[in-house]
């Protein structure tokens, strides 16, 4: 038997009206997402909400005290939109000061590139009490204040900032996952699916019908901490898909 | 001096495991986002919850209240996994009843395609009292019930339920936007960003920094509900990019 194990959850809020208003497709949370996984972490759920200070306090009190790990993405850059400190500190109660560690870091950065100016300061500013996230893309560093990272929008920078925090976040046993793809309608293997969940603990079978060259499909997702429950589970569901027909292929479609 | 107006909100929960894992890049907030700002609306809010009775049912009846309308997407086919229309309805306080139109409509496509199952009669499930939202593409119809629209998880099919539902709902005047492009730090231009936003009522300026082909730009985003004042913000701009000796391009970059 095993014992029940600790699961680790994040939160992420997705900051930013480029995203609500259509314009700009969110990459971050994919990127949150699948770096979580491999640090034993779970991503439990996301908001995206506008720039706005009442919207980012009520988010990040809400989550930050909900679960393990809180991501902030957007609008920490140095123009007049980018407010994220200043709604976090709110939130938090502390008051905004200027890093001196970001501070020259920036000074360093921008000496061969016109030189610090009010704008750029302003990505000096951080929660009091805030240590800094490196960032090797573009001077501008990442915060983090208790659980609360806060990250970049733009997905390089925080692609670049998630990868210097590899391995820094305590977390659980990942959850394993594996995929059967099948030109299945979902909606002629929905009992076989149930019953194979049903039958192996722990293990969820998430199914993910798709239409492509002109024909229907599914890929099915067993997912589990327990590599001998996934590798059990796909076993039955090929075998019951086999009977009745259907082609498989290992790894998805 | 124009009326104040009303502006009509809504909000979204994207409901799946499969976003939260990172497997699967969401496509319909963006979608979403887009479709309503023609329709008037401005989305205010999405949440990304996992396929959980109670994570759904506390996300509908937080966002229910608070916009004038909700959207959701995933959960409503035919597998054991799709559990929104239990969710809703658990939210709400209702029943869940089989739809006979949405019985009618499944029954006549799944005529020729091997007849309706258990599965697939799970697509006429619906919170009592709830109407149905037309989809050409697979037989099982969206639902809506009070303010909130049940769409699909697959993004064609929202699509096609989107296409369905324009022009039904009320909203207000569109807000309107209008991009310039520029291969400028925005940490150069910071200042000159928050003085036209502050000369121009109602009008908000984003600033979205990129970083292609080896050089750093960013896009500048003019929303108002006003075109003449979305034109004249846009106008002071980029006599301000001008004069300050940066190109700029109408339209974005």
């Amino acid at each position: 038997m095993n014992e029940p194990q600790r699961i680790w959850t994040a939160a992420a809020v997705i900051i930013g009206d480029e995203i609500l208003s259509g314009r700009t497709h969110d990459k971050n949370i994919a990127q949150i997402a699948a770096w979580l996984q491999v640090q034993g972490i779970r991503l439990a759920e996301v908001r995206v909400i506008a720039d706005d200070m009442d919207a980012i306090a009520t988010a990040v009190n809400a989550l930050r005290i909900k679960h393990d790990y809180l991501f902030t993405t957007g609008g920490i850059g140095p123009t007049h939109d980018d407010i994220t400190v200043d709604a976090v500190a709110a939130a938090l109660g502390l008051e905004v000061v200027i890093h001196p560690e970001a501070r020259a870091m920036l000074e360093s950065y921008y000496e061969t590139r016109g030189g610090l100016n009010e704008g750029r300061l302003r990505m000096a500013r951080v929660p009091a009490g805030a240590d800094l996230i490196p960032n090797h893309y573009s001077g501008a560093p990442g915060i983090k204040i208790d659980n609360l990272y806060m990250m970049a929008g733009v997905p390089h920078i925080t692609a670049g900032m998630l990868d210097g925090l590899t391995g820094s976040l305590e977390g659980g046993a990942p959850l394993i996952s594996e995929v059967i793809g099948c030109w299945v309608p979902e909606s002629e293997v929905a009992v076989l699916l149930r019953e194979v969940e049903k039958a192996h603990e722990g293990c969820q079978i998430g199914s993910y019908p798709f239409f492509r060259e002109g024909r229907v499909g599914a890929n099915f997702v067993v997912r589990s901490t327990d590599p001998d429950q996934v590798r059990s589970c796909i076993d039955t569901l090929c075998e019951g898909l086999g009977e009745s027909g259907w082609d498989f292929t290992p790894g998805g479609i």
